[in-house]
This record gives structure tokens, sequence and C-alpha cells, in this order.
């Protein structure tokens, strides 16, 4: 980010322009000709792929069992789309059956899901539920927000029809921009109306990201820096090794955090390799223990959003963070934090129940 | 830039989200509480101040006589508003007797036009248009992209409803924030529907800016250090001083292309400080001596847009770039292009004209 600026039609940008779209088809698994990241977070990606699949009175069925799903929902009905929210209680998965039942009692354009809910910590079974769209002729759009490049979300052999995600998650760049993709069945859809939004327009934006170039809106070159390189070092590391990690990860620390005497939030089956959730113990104040590991120890972790404030405490180990030594160091920190509430547990437990683990993988 | 990042929600960030929010006021010249930047380009200001400001069937007069004037009239139609355009030759500014007229035929709800509209360096007499638009009980919309902090534009003096910009020009921060600001008038807006886009929806922004801090979106944080230095930066220096700086270089730059033999485009009472236009010569392409200055010289300029493609250069004096020092290297490597393309003029000519403006100015 701290290479001399480049204007937006800069000749010398376009090559990198091209560059940060392969790495995005690699990562994204994906032969889509569309792909590059729109200039905005991941809610820019979220608006940006919804308002360019539905039109006003279009049905949408989204899977909600959190709060980013319960945003798809928000937006879609912001754009005039006609919602329909199949649900799930937080922490769950939505049911797949649940959701054939929608949409064979009624067809629907697009079926919306999360992929991994930061929310809640949960990894919803996207490849169930793009069968189900199949079946019912509906698109499938899925947030990866908090999965690309960390947790396998093959696009292209799931079936996934439209897809988001944000810079600052499992890519490891800061925030600022919001890798999509989107295939032809997206694109050759015949519209009544322009999309709502100019600047998020997938088809104006590719038009400057592909070909011819064109200018559209004043990239933030900055970002398209940072995500260029954040790309080409998750395909140097490559995708299985980059999975195998994250999920190694958030295993050692369930198990730390279970040996400390707490209790996991997402049940074992559904739990996300990227974001641990944990409930915080009766009798602990949630938000001093986060202060003060932020404070004492410089280490952030986020507390529960919506009917989940108070109740959890999430752990993001993603992209860069998910690293074993970081799981280590927040297990100590949070054996002080938890005995300064007067917490009870066995000194050390957490570290060594987690060192077991990532032992036993390098191990085998 | 390259601070440590910081958490959107860390309490370490909340003290330069309001510092931010209390420059962009001065900057701004107003007492609107709500005054920050969008997580996007200028074209998300754009978007964003016409969606929060117009719903669906809402009248919009828009003052068009380049392409930023018109892109705000197809932004306006996508978000379904009834858009009357009244258009004056590119090149020229928007009489403001035709936009009397228009507004005396049939109220609207909102007077939509550039300041300085960057596609023809145009400098438009948005006194004018405000006192039009109070008198027909309009908001006015002011497109301050290419003039927020380089040319006087007191909001509130002036009547200013609502206005929005770009962080790279005048401020010279990086491209990926727009700076906006509200009055009351327009937060009290009834509305029968909610804000079409949720990613552009100013009350929540305004939640997270402002109080109570509430999570909106991850704001780009290395985006927000950039701002905040910028205008920290603008604030510094002073604005009458920013102001009579631009406005110094601008006139040098347009004496030293007179003085070449070149004709400006944007007719003397219209020039503006930030953006100088002259045509291209007739015989001299104009493409190969863009290139041969950023080649060369590592010197870019624009080119024209729309129906002035091929007709006009573009030459962006804005923020930090309006220098005397830059404007006397331009002449010098515009004269070398020139020279090349076989133009004649009188060698050194254009130098000369520039140091007698800049000059005056110091022995005045």
């Amino acid at each position: 980010m701290v290479r001399p600026q480049l204007g937006h039609m800069d000749p010398d940008l376009m090559p990198m322009l091209e560059e940060t779209s392969a790495l995005l088809r690699r990562v994204f698994q994906t032969a889509n000709e569309l792909a590059f990241p729109i200039s905005g977070t991941g809610t820019a990606g979220m608006e940006a792929c919804l308002v360019n699949t539905l039109e006003p009175g279009d049905r949408i069925v989204v899977a909600v069992s959190g709060f980013f799903a319960q945003r798809i929902a928000e937006v879609a009905a912001r754009a005039g789309a006609d919602v329909e929210v199949v649900e799930a209680p937080w922490g769950q998965a939505v049911d797949p059956a649940d959701l054939a039942r929608t949409l064979g009692r009624r067809r629907a354009k697009v079926l919306a899901a999360t992929h991994v809910e930061t929310s809640t910590g949960v990894l919803q079974p996207v490849q169930e539920f793009a069968a189900i769209a199949q079946e019912h002729g509906a698109l499938l759009l899925v947030d990866a927000v908090a999965s690309l490049g960390g947790v396998d979300l093959p696009v292209d052999q799931w079936g996934i029809d439209i897809c988001y995600s944000g810079s600052q998650k499992c890519l490891s760049a800061p925030p600022g921009m919001a890798p999509v993709t989107a295939n032809d069945r997206v694109r050759r859809l015949p519209r009544a109306h322009p999309v709502r939004s100019y600047y998020l327009d997938l088809t104006l934006l590719w038009q400057y990201w592909g070909h011819p170039h064109a200018y559209h809106h004043t990239v933030p070159v900055a970002f398209v820096f940072a995500i260029h390189e954040a790309l080409r070092l998750t395909v140097e590391e490559g995708l299985p090794a980059r999975f195998a990690r994250h999920a190694l990860n958030a295993s050692a620390l369930g198990a730390g955090l279970e040996a400390l005497g707490l209790r996991l939030f997402a049940p074992a089956p559904l739990r996300a390799p990227s974001v641990v959730t944990v409930e915080v113990p009766v009798g602990v104040d949630e938000a001093r223990v986060r202060e003060r590991l932020l404070t004492d120890h410089g280490i952030e972790i986020a507390g529960g959003l919506g009917p989940l404030r108070g109740r959890i405490w999430r752990v993001g180990l993603m992209g860069h963070s998910s690293q074993d030594r970081l799981v280590l160091l927040l297990l100590t920190a949070l054996e002080t934090a938890l005995a300064s509430e007067g917490f009870r547990f066995e000194p050390g437990a957490g570290m060594a129940a987690a060192s077991r683990v990532l032992a036993a993988s390098s191990a085998a």
C-alpha cells in the first residue's frame, strides 16, 4: 500500500487489475470471467450481488440463523425484492429440508445464505443448499465474507452462481474491498430496469476491471495493491494448506477453551474454521474480559451481536491471524483475564489441550 | 496509512472518527452535525446523497453541462426519481435563469449541480443556484468532488443542503472515501420507504461515525487515517490560503498555455482553480502528447470525456499538486512534447508567462 500511487487509468495499473482478477478466480475456485473486488467493504459486496441479481418484486428466499443473513434479507427488502426468510435458531445451520419445502411451495429467483455466519461461528452446508437451489431453479447467492481463502468453497463445483467476500477476513488485506464473482447465468439475466445502483453495477464495473478498462469510478489504487498482494500470498501458500491451517488452529483453540471449562457455542459438526464462538460463563463480565485482552495483551476479540450480545465471545482466526502461536497466546491471556473475574479452572489446561491438538497434527 | 491497523470498533479509533467529522465541518464550512466520509469513492458519495434525499417518483432538476452532472442524472434515474435535465453546452455553466424557469414551471424536491465540473474545467455559479433553489422550495445538492478544500464553497452561508466530495482531489488523500455533509432539512425529510441502499444509508452511517458509534460496516481504517491527516493538513494551511494557492497556480498555468499559442477551453470568467482545460491544437495527436508526458516526465494529465474526447486536455491542479514548481515543470515538459508533434510556438514563452503571474503575486 505504500507503493507510489498510480492513476486509476494509468496503463501500468491495467496488468495489475487483470492479475487481481486471475488470482481471485483461483481463490474462488471458478472459471467465471467476472471476478474482481468492489470498491467498498463486504456489505457493499452483499448489496452489489443482491441489486445485480434482483429486480423489484423478484422473490428471494434467505436462510437466516445469524446477524449477517438477516442483513441479506434487509438489503434485499430495501432493493424492493419480495423476501421470505427461512429461519433456524442462531447457533444452528438452516435446515436444507426447510429450504426445499419453501422453494417447493413457491418458486424464487434467488436462494441466499451465509457460508460462515460470522455472528455465530457456524459453517452452513452450502453444498446441500446448492443442490436444492438447482432442483428448484433458483440462483444461489453465497456470503463468503468470513470464509474465502480460509474455508473450502469451490464455487463452480458446488454450483454457486454469485458470491462475495471481504478483503480483511481470511485474505488478510486491510478492510475496504469486497471480492465478487458471478457466472454467466447471473450475467445474462434479462432485466426490465437498469441496476438500481450505479456505483455497484457489476456490468459497468467489469468494463473497468476487464475489457476495455473503461472508466467507471476512481478505484482505490492503494487497496488494489493490497488485495493483489494478499491474493498472491494466498495462492502461494496454496488453498489446501490454507484450509488445513485454519481448521487445525480453530480445533486447537476449541480444545483449549473446553479444557478451561468453557462451552463452545457452535455445535461440533458445524464449527467454522475461521471464527470460534464460546459462551460467556455465568458471573463473568464479558466486556471487561474483552477490554482486558485488548489493553493488557493487544488482542481484540469480539462480543456477540443482536440476541447474542453479552452471551458469547467470537474469536476470529482468519488468514494471517490463524497461527498456532496466536492460539496459545490467546489462551494464556484469557487465563489471566478469567482468573481476575474469579472464574475457576485448572491453570495451564487450555494451553496443554491446544498443544496436544497441534502436536498430534504435526506428528501425523 | 502505514500506522498499525485498528479494529473498526476499537475504542482508540473513536476519537479519530470524531476528529475527522470535526475537521470535515471546518472544510465544508458548515455547522451541520452530519459530516463524515463514506467508505467509497466520489461516485458512492454522489449515490449516497441522491438515494438519501430522493424517493422513487420524487422530482429532481439537474443542471447539466458536463460528464459528471450527466452522471448525477443517471444515478437519480436509476434510483427511480423523476429527472429533468437543464442543459448548457459543455464548457459553459448552466444559466441560472433556465433553472429558475424550470423550477417555476413545476416544483422539484431537489436541484442538483456540480460545483467544479471536472470534465470541462468550468466553475459553476452555485451561489446563484442556491438562491433559486431557496426561492422555489427545492433542496440544493452540490457535487464538490473537484473543489472541496481547493475552491471556496461555504456550505452554510450559501445554503447548500447536501454536498459530497472525493478524498483524492483537492484534499490529496488517496482515492477511496467520499466526504459528505447534510443539514437538518435533509435529515428530517419524511420517508415513505427506507433508503434503498443499506450500504449508503446516511442515518445508519452517522450512527457509526457519530453517536453511539454503532456497528454498521467495517470502515476502511487505513483510509480513515489518510483522510484524517489530509484534513488536518488542509486546516493547518487554512482555507483562504489554500483557495488563493489554487487560484494563483491555475491562472499561472492558463497564462503559460496561452503564451504557447494554445486556447483554454473554459471561458475566462468560469475557469475553475482546480482543473485547467485546454484545447488540443489541430494536427497534434492528443493521446501521444499525454503518453509522452507520462512516460518521459512522469506527469499524468487527462484527456476529454464523452463529446470532448480527443478535443481537450484536462490538467488537475488539486491539493498537493497545485504547486508553482509543478506548473513550470508541466509547461517545460509540454513544450518538448508539442515540439515533437511539430506544433510551433515561441520557446520558453509558456514558462515566462507563468513566471510573470507567479512573481506578480509574490510581489503583491
